[in-house]
């Protein structure tokens, strides 16, 4: 017995509930967990169903898809460890945190490198046997750097997700569209407070009372792609800059894994720059 | 074109989405919102669906039933405004707070009448133009001034549900048994901890750092029913307990206010001392 | 005995904290609490103690000043119930809870009266014996409605705050200036998230995972001035604009009275457009 | 110059504040920061400030005592990395946050050494440069186990604090006398709800709709120390309790390396099992 998720992104019409958990039923498939949801500003069904069973996916998907509108979606996939690459600058706090639960067989992904512009954290990221690739940026421009950053990337096969644990430098249009879905970022604000750089100097000026971190899909407009995960704490008069800065990075490193984690158990759906999460 | 909500509750079976989304399919009823819980320690199957279409519901339901395992529950209503009656002791700020969203249209119900062992709140309550009954409890046995109670409550047709908003007295079996599944309760401590009185007292004592309420339907043993909601908030060295008090109102309020919408919306199955809200 | 809130407001520089509590120590004073901090970028130090004892207020605020550097501010209060008016349009929610507060004894204020643009509140906020003016700002310029907005506040004397608990219309620097340092708004948002018109709205799009609302005093620039509170709730997909609305409801009124109790038991500092609070 | 924190501990009677902040004046002490309080209960005054200067610790501890109520207790610490040990069992979590806090210097300590009764995470922590000594339990009784622990621990000097990272062993009260308010432990519920074993499968049988963490120190009634931190998060039907502990790891993680911070940073006074937190 295998397990499958199947993610379905389609117009919506009458019965597609329906003719789907028809199928599942035809395929003698045990449904596990069942998720739909409907938006109604654009008509859009999306379901993430989890069932137990034998198939060929090829089959099931076709089934599926030959009772569904044309433009309609159809993924199965079978549960497996996502092939990972994490991006970094010098801190050690986001990129930390994912390395500790992949050494503790938390994470559901192998890190196949560390990619960074500098070398600051080369020595504890190879203590856990994770390749590491310092691409320094120092003499370059932009774009010769991120080709280097590119190559970087594809030294390594069937890459599922680019994880951006604190990797501070702006990507190229180019970039985004060479990993186009593919790359989490964590932005250290609440967006779309405080877009840009150094959102806890912005946040300390203006004199909020909470601060935040957004993991959010990269997309060609800095810090405005589709929001995966959001998470907050109070602050007050007493903290600087500085202080929210540390407290922050609390907050960032939990939203980041649990963004993570809902990217390796394909539960994130992307329309109309959101996302739909089951 | 009428809105329907369909909730069952059956023992697992294979294809049981399958079936009743056929019949859904059948009876021309379009879904929605689609909600679904197998329980895999009592092999409980549970579904919340809302159709719309233009249904005979005894048609309905005894469709369903014939294809479901033969001690399921079926139940479909049609959203309405339930009737409630709200019990009180002299606090004004949970009651205050149904009686404003009562006021304002947010709340899907009617409120019948207001029942105290005390006339504190009578002036404030027939202001809204609300019954208000004071059934003291002064030289009467438990058990007498309950049958009071009891009687004033059934003065009324049709209750849907009994709001206790901070009703200071123990009740007995024998009301809790009179009026089952209807008793909604909020405790002021974050059960299980700080069962009892004054849980203010005992987590100022206890030296807790957050305090929280919770919203539960009653059953005979003292703040041990099936939880609806819980919410905290944080607390320091310098919240004596009646700050914790203080301060633990605006929580009671916004948790129990939460948990009747739930009622309100047949949001809530109760099992095994528990809840399953959708 | 008397108990005085001592607030100051001074240059920072060496021995403050020893000559203030000097003082209190020669005036016989004992002291309650006591906060301060120093805001090391602007070397402004600020200090909110509560003493007991009886004193003359005029001989304590200089002799006080006699020690503090010239452009010092003191202030010593007597607590005592403040007198505010609410300002309000056509939603019950924020209004209501303050009414509510008020009615049950919790809020240290005297509310003169309700302001409106509207007359949907009257019936039920003259129920709490609460006067209601209707100032409809039909076929009105916005500065002639405005002022007899400024008359109808004008009719109550000593009034120590304004309270816009969802009070929908734009104000002019003028009203603001005649009010200042007065006026408490609630926005709808987690300031400096989605200012301006329909934050839900705004939020919706964007589709942030988290919503929240803003108290804070009101200056020339709209949803600019400081910040006194701000709360946040978790939303997700499920979620249209109105569903955001209506959970919101219960992050404002939360904020706004949280706001209104600094406000009034005089914790609030405000400099360089944020607010220190104790 | 130097900074100093300066603890202060006492009977509270009128004119502490004045007194002590005269002393930081006389010798010439300038304050960064201050709080204080008073239990009212226990008529029990605490001070922390943080001054900068340059004295002579052992004069100004004298100068303090002499003013103060015969049974106070002053101390003057200068701030440096203290030293911890780590105790630790099989889970990483715990631990690996702390090891990448002190990995990035985040951590204001020295890690002398990780105890375990397991060599589960030698690896690990080795990897980090940390010494790593197993104790098994295995054929012991739980008296000697504990002896050949002390001993281990006993092989540092000057140990600070002994931190449980989800050491899941119940300590004696031999041991817990020999480290006297030196243990901070982590129990993976919001206490005091479900004390003892297994708490998650506690928590999901009695249906609860958010679960937590505490931090504590460890004194010689099982998980009824001296609370330090709590935090929560929500949950929900769908967690059985195996994903209450996934996620509740992630609390239980902040929730002690916040604990841990706090002592690090001389916040913490102790008094009738209850903690103040400046």
């Amino acid at each position: 017995m295998n397990q499958y998720r199947v993610l379905i992104d389609a117009n919506d019409q009458k019965g597609l509930v329906h003719k789907v958990s028809s199928i599942f039923y035809n395929f003698d498939l045990n449904i596990l967990s069942n998720s739909e949801f409907v938006d109604k500003d654009s008509n859009k069904f999306f379901m993430r169903s989890v069932v137990e069973g034998a198939v060929n996916k090829k089959e099931l998907i076709d089934s599926i898809e030959a009772l569904l509108p044309s433009d309609s979606s159809v993924k199965v996939i079978e549960p497996k460890k996502k092939n990972i690459i994490i991006m970094a600058t010098k801190e050690l706090h986001a990129l930390g945190d994912i390395l500790i639960r992949h050494e503790s067989g938390e994470l559901d992904a192998n890190i196949l490198a560390v990619v960074s512009n500098y070398d600051a954290l080369e020595s504890i990221v190879t203590k856990f046997g994770i390749p590491y690739t310092t691409v320094s940026h120092v003499d370059l421009e932009r774009e010769e750097h991120e080709q280097k950053v590119i190559d970087a990337i594809n030294a390594y096969d069937d890459v599922d997700y680019i994880v951006l644990a604190k990797y501070m430098r702006i990507l190229t249009p180019h970039f985004v569209e060479t990993f186009e879905d593919k790359i989490i970022n964590i932005h250290h604000s609440f967006l779309p407070a405080f877009i840009g750089a150094n959102p806890y100097k912005q946040a300390h000026e203006r004199g909020v009372k909470i601060i935040g971190a957004t993991a959010h899909f990269v997309n060609n407009n800095l810090d405005e792609g589709p929001i995966i995960a959001q998470e907050v704490i109070h602050v007050n008069h007493n903290y600087s800059w500085k202080d929210m800065q540390k407290s922050g990075r609390d907050v960032e490193k939990v939203v980041l894994s649990r963004a993570l984690k809902l990217a390796l158990e394909d539960r994130i759906f992307v329309y109309n720059n959101k996302t739909v999460i089951f």
